[in-house]
């Protein structure tokens, strides 16, 4: 996975771990996308860690990112 | 990405992370276009950069656009 | 987009920003087709146009009809 | 369309239009399925008929199944 | 339809009213994964059938599962 | 299916069964990725199996990573 910068320079990984990494890498960004400011964020944090509807609400993004993964990479067959 | 202006042009994007960008763009617009009014999009902003809950809704948003722009670029591949 | 009338005719757009236009305009018929009175529709449409969480789901579905079309459209490659 | 009855014998319509009918019909079939009692159902149908926030998700059932049943019609090209 | 039992021994169906019948099936046994104590189960049951919010989260459910069955079984073509 | 440890090896599955299997194992760690402190995770564990609109939104997350796990196995055709 060359994506250690923030830019995102591939879809493309190693393995099916390294792609959910970078899906969960993926739904982070997109959230801090839209609330750059990072002590914002980090104040946030507790708020959805201990509550289960925004944890399962997380998932599910990353599911639908990790699809996006898994395609491109032809699921790692 | 030539989608600088309103109009949106193409999904072809040169890179993936601008297809993330593209991805926020287009979810933006969608809000746009339902909210016409860019004062109250902009007083209802805050509202939802502090609520995690429509952060990791709005990340969702963002998993669906990019899907269908990652299947558009053949996942950069 | 030859679908001026209220049948869906087709989901070949000319332009991306044409199957936007289609997407907004296929989640609005989903929502006259459950609530199918304008009046109640119209006094509806305020209160979710100011709430930041409907706006987001909106998004969400203009997202996957969105897909949907890009897919009709072999992404306007 | 040939799904006059309660079975779905075919996911092919003639048009994009009567294929947003049948979207329809099978998001209304779902619900169905889960709260059989026609008297509750029709007892609920106002509740969600004039909450925007369900309308909306409504149409994001709507917009999965016609994902569907596009994809069986080939978009009707 | 060969899963009469409780293993999911194939997504191949006869028809696609069988196909929904699967469909259900599966959201239904996803639910019970979590929540494995069936008189819990029972007792829940009213709760989320008369809440139109629930049922249409549900149909939701069954619209994901739908697709992938529609998918396996080429649209039934 | 050999992601007995940690890791995600492979997205390959002898049965449909064991997709689901492995779906709801994803849908886990996914949680387990946000919230890292397993004895919170346990004692969060009962407000959600015991919530049917979460059970419903988790239901909605294994029937998306069921998809991409089926699209990986070709369905198990």
């Amino acid at each position: 996975m060359t994506n250690a910068g923030n830019e995102l320079t591939s879809l493309i990984t190693s393995t099916p771990q390294e792609g959910r990494d970078l899906a969960v890498k993926l739904a982070r960004k997109s959230i801090a996308a839209i609330q750059t400011d990072p002590e914002i964020r980090k104040s946030l944090r507790k708020s959805y860690a201990e509550d289960t509807a925004q944890l399962i609400a997380s998932a599910q993004v990353v599911a639908v990112e990790f699809q996006t993964i898994a395609m491109a990479n032809n699921y790692w067959k």
